[in-house]
Order: structure tokens, then C-alpha cells, then sequence
């Protein structure tokens, strides 16, 4: 940073803008409101500090997640990023689940090979429509009881 | 709180605990690590003002994920929560084309059921092993044709 051109963070801190401004790097006057919101949700000083505590190479990235970070604090004043985390990790155990549900539908279908029945026909129609949601439900219902005794084998094995 | 026993935060910042005090209700002087830990990342006072934006019934949820994100930034100082979002996402990519290619594998067998073969041998061996690595590989490596010839099926529709 130089005087003429203060970076973002000195101008709204109303401060001179010096040689080793540790925050000019990642912060230029041009786009204002990444260090609006990190000082908002960090505040300044927390934001120098831990800028400080880093090696020079990971503070770009250090400074893109806490923009992140506190985007979403502002997003979401209760959660943040915790609230999506937590998202997250249920979509994660939901798909987990149907993963190991069509698993076992392979399983069932290569150990007892048959010819297409009306469930079937339901199942394919619905892929077929790319409705994720009702397939996944059929092929669940349709599945659980196979699930259950492959639970079972495997226990045993 | 009262003056007597002051809370975590003010016994930190070294204060009289009034009976207003925003942060009593929610960082007990038994436990003063949680009021650390906020303290170091966000710093005290916006974490007051957060705390007073919000409607009192919100403020505990709050809290529990401003000392997540905290805990999180404290070990990972580059990317905190961040790093965890970016790495569920990744596992719920991997896990939607996986739980994709294993439905195509489905509707291949409806559409053209056979006697087991050596691949499905070796993949039914596979999921007895809860090899679950080797399965989705040898499964995918056996459905990517399939998954393909549906693909131009469905944009045909």
C-alpha cells in the first residue's frame, strides 16, 4: 500500500496506509465490502493478528476463508457456517444411506436375476423421468428388506 | 450473573459481572475455555453486539456455533470452517456420481437381466468384504458404458 492509494482496510479504519500494511495484499481500495464484512464479524485488530501469526504464503487463503466465513455470519446471524456444515453432514449420511441401499439392490439383483416385473417397470420409468426423489423412495422400500438380511450376512462373516 | 460469581467472560476480561451481563446466561465460570476461544477469534465485544442483535430465545444456538467456528479456526488458522465445507461438498459430489452410476447399474439389470457372471462374482464378493473402495470402483468401472448410453437416452426424451 502506498498513501496515495490506501488499501480497503485503511480507509474505512480511517488510518495511513504504510509500506508494510499487512493488510493491503488482500484487501485493495477497489473492492471495499470483503473488509467491511470480515471487520464487522473478526473486527480489525483479530484479523491483523491472525493474519500476523502466518507465513506470508497461506495469507491469501486464510483471508478468502475468512471473507467466507463471515459472509455467511452475515448471511446467517445464529448458524453461519455452522449451519451449513451441518447441511452438509445430513445430506452426506442421506446419501451414504441410498448409496448403501442400491448396493444392496445390485447385490439382490446379481444373486437372483429375474425377469422385469411391475416394480421394476415403476422403477425404471421413474429413472427414466429423472425424478430422483420418488426413485430413491421406491428403491428403498423396495430394498429394505434385502438391506436388513445383508446386514445380517455381513454380521456373520 | 452476579458479583459474586462472575462469568467465564468476565473473570476473563477482568470485570464486574452485572445482572445484565449478556454473556452470563451462556458462558458459565466453569467452563472458561468456550469464552477463550470466542474471545481470541471474534474478540469480545463483537461478540456482544452479535449477541444483542438477536432475539434472546436465538442467542444460546448462536453461541454454540460462534464456539464452533472458533474451535474450528483455532485448529485449521488458513481455513477453518471452510475447510470443512469444501471438503463435505467434495464427498457429496463423489457420493451423488456414485449413487448415480449404482442406479444406472440397477436399471441396466432390469432392462437386460443374466446368470451372474465373473465381474458380478467379483463385485458381489467385494460388497460381502464391505470393500467398499474396490466395489465403487469395480462398479463404476462396469457401469460407465451404461451410464453413458443413458445419459444420450435421457436427453433423447
Amino acid at each position: 500500500g502506498s498513501s496515495a492509494t490506501p488499501c480497503a482496510s485503511c480507509k474505512l479504519l480511517r488510518r495511513r496506509c504504510t509500506r508494510d500494511c499487512v493488510f493491503a495484499p488482500y484487501f485493495p481500495p477497489e473492492d471495499p465490502h470483503r473488509f467491511a464484512t470480515v471487520h464487522r464479524v473478526f473486527g480489525a485488530s483479530n484479523v491483523s493478528k491472525m493474519l500476523q501469526e502466518l507465513p506470508a504464503a497461506q495469507r491469501a487463503d486464510a483471508v478468502s476463508s475468512l471473507v467466507y466465513e463471515a459472509t455467511a455470519r452475515m448471511r446467517d446471524p445464529v448458524y453461519g457456517c455452522a449451519g451449513a456444515i451441518s447441511y452438509l453432514q445430513q445430506q452426506v449420511s442421506q446419501l451414504q444411506v441410498q448409496l448403501a441401499v442400491a448396493q444392496a439392490e445390485i447385490l439382490q439383483r446379481i444373486n437372483h436375476p429375474s425377469p422385469m416385473d411391475d416394480d421394476d417397470k415403476a422403477y425404471s420409468s421413474l429413472v427414466m423421468q429423472n425424478d430422483l426423489m420418488s426413485t430413491l423412495l421406491l428403491q428403498e422400500c423396495l430394498c429394505f428388506c434385502n438391506f436388513l438380511k445383508i446386514g445380517k450376512l455381513r454380521r456373520k462373516l
